[in-house]
């Protein structure tokens, strides 16, 4: 199984200031993280999209671009390109220079988007959700796998016998994966399309997301693809220490951002009982000692039969040091263990 | 003055394989020599966006952002960004990403596209190439010059009190230099909204530009802007060695490349005369042994006051090592006798 980390670029709220940490300082912390994480062979590295004020990162490409200069080995995907708001041939020709720049490393992982700011931000209608997204996604596709593309659609300008360059390494394909919260729908369409899968499991109990994921599976079989070639990848919220006090103050970033997401969604402000029902055996935090983190990805591996496992883990800005030994951690304690299964 | 390095990733063509040498392959020999052009002096590299078999780089910013991590101190600017079928917020997200990894050297050259291939890639109509162009530019000044923007236009959705995030470095303000082939309207704009100008001259001689450059010089006074803050670049086609059978050799790279695109054009083929002529003293290119190039600059820096030369240097796609050696020449022998001027 594949080990991966993702992040957001999250950025802590200093109330002395009155403003959010410097993304800048940031953004270096997270290229100095995913120089460790390649160090110590996580297997990919997934950065996400946002554009507000409490996030550093709404071009993951261009971080990424920084990212496979200081790295080796690992792969690096957006996690997620919100895809109806963005231009698929800019998206595919900003990911195939990575993919030549990093060797071959370059992955795109689409989504409709929980986070919508970037509608209005680039001009487009929350009203065309989900066609922006389905014609979006038609037309990625058929960048990536023909060379001269012929296209028409209802929200987007037609081509016409043309080829976006440059190619990507492997025959001009970059890994597209559907990147899905668990809409049922989402997921028939990745089947279908036979595109690799990744499942935000962010909140309640991972096997409530077993029947969706036996959905993908069967769907993606009766829709006549290699099952060798299935992947399906589980993204959940993470964080390691081997220091209790560590993991209980971890408490606090992740709950500043819990609350201060939720604020603007009408959640009830996150608590200390729901973060330890979440590390708990069948919760969907993988919060705590290498050993327990290894032990729960080994139960939904069990439970789902998933091919990658990526951990998200900078939810409320935690200090650049214990991410760093957060990261250390994964990649020296829990790959190899969890690496055969 | 400074002294900057220009490429636009040629691919040379292969007759015997009957296509364009390998675009990853160039990429990474580009990279190789932005980390020379680092480590020599050179003051800025700037990278410019083709979408064509012929060209590696559609997308300047990646290739920037992975020269970032491996680089110190030279500028890196997009060369040109072709703003017209360019989406505003993105080029500003993309930009000050860069500018945040990169400890502020981040630049944007903004241009209207001298190739219109990305018009119909992008699905804009060729109808509205100025107009797309002045409500791009408008809009792309407001984000870098005002955290919240509002604005409307004809041929973008309006933005309504929306910022854009992150913010660059510099109180958010990037550089934004108007990039013009000779347009006199192009840089009496330029000129009237006091942005830094670069002066392509790639053509006849030099001298012809002299009009243009004291009008831009005459208006940016007449519209109140701080003369002390003025800048003007030529950006010419420059290549150096000190052996007379590399820069006889080199002809034969230039015209390939100034044939094929010269084909789609209407131009005559390139003559060892043309080649000839334009390295003479009033000539337009820059090629020569380094106190050939030198003397050259210092007669342009004489003739138009400017304070940055940018030598356009992969005209079709001389080899990895001559271009090294040419790099290493404008660095070492030509900036330390330009420099003072």
């Amino acid at each position: 199984m594949e080990l991966g980390i993702g992040m957001f670029g999250d950025l802590a709220f200093d109330k002395e200031t009155g403003k959010y940490r410097d993304a800048g300082v940031k953004i270096h912390e997270i290229l100095e993280q995913v120089k460790l994480m390649d160090e110590v062979g996580i297997d990919v590295f997934a950065m996400g999209e946002h554009h507000r004020p409490d996030y550093a990162i709404s071009s993951p490409e261009i971080l990424l671009a920084a990212a496979a200069s200081i790295t080796k080995n690992i792969k690096l995907a957006s996690g997620v390109t919100v895809l109806s708001s963005s231009e698929p041939v800019k998206v595919y020709e900003d990911f195939s220079t990575l993919d030549l720049i990093s060797n071959g490393r370059a992955e795109i992982f689409v989504g409709r988007g929980s986070f919508i700011e970037s509608f209005p931000l680039y001009g487009y209608s929350l009203d065309d959700y989900e066609k922006l997204f389905e014609e979006k996604l038609e037309l990625l596709l058929k960048i990536n796998s023909e060379e001269n593309v012929t296209w028409s659609g209802q929200l987007r300008a037609p081509m016409n016998n043309q080829t976006v360059y440059p190619r990507a390494k492997n025959g001009g394909k970059l890994p597209i994966w559907r990147a899905v919260g668990g809409t049922p729908q989402s997921v028939l369409n990745a089947a279908k399309l036979g595109m690799p899968l990744v499942v935000a499991i962010i909140g309640g109990m991972p096997i409530q997301f077993k029947s969706l994921i036996e959905f993908y599976k069967q769907e993606y079989k009766n829709a006549g693809h290699d099952v060798s070639k299935m992947q399906i990848a589980v993204h959940s919220h993470t964080f390691l220490s081997n220091d209790p006090k560590v993991i209980d103050g971890y408490f606090h970033s992740y709950k500043s951002q819990m609350d201060r997401i939720g604020a603007s969604r009408g959640w009830a402000p996150y608590t200390k009982m729901q973060y330890d029902g979440g590390r708990g055996k069948e919760g969907a935090l993988f919060i705590g000692t290498p050993s327990e983190v290894a032990e729960k990805i080994a139960y939904i591996q069990d439970l789902f039969g998933i091919t990658r496992f990526i951990g998200h883990m900078d939810v409320g800005d935690p200090t650049h040091d214990i991410m760093m030994e957060s990261i250390r951690l994964l990649g020296e304690e829990v790959k190899p263990v969890i690496q055969p299964l």
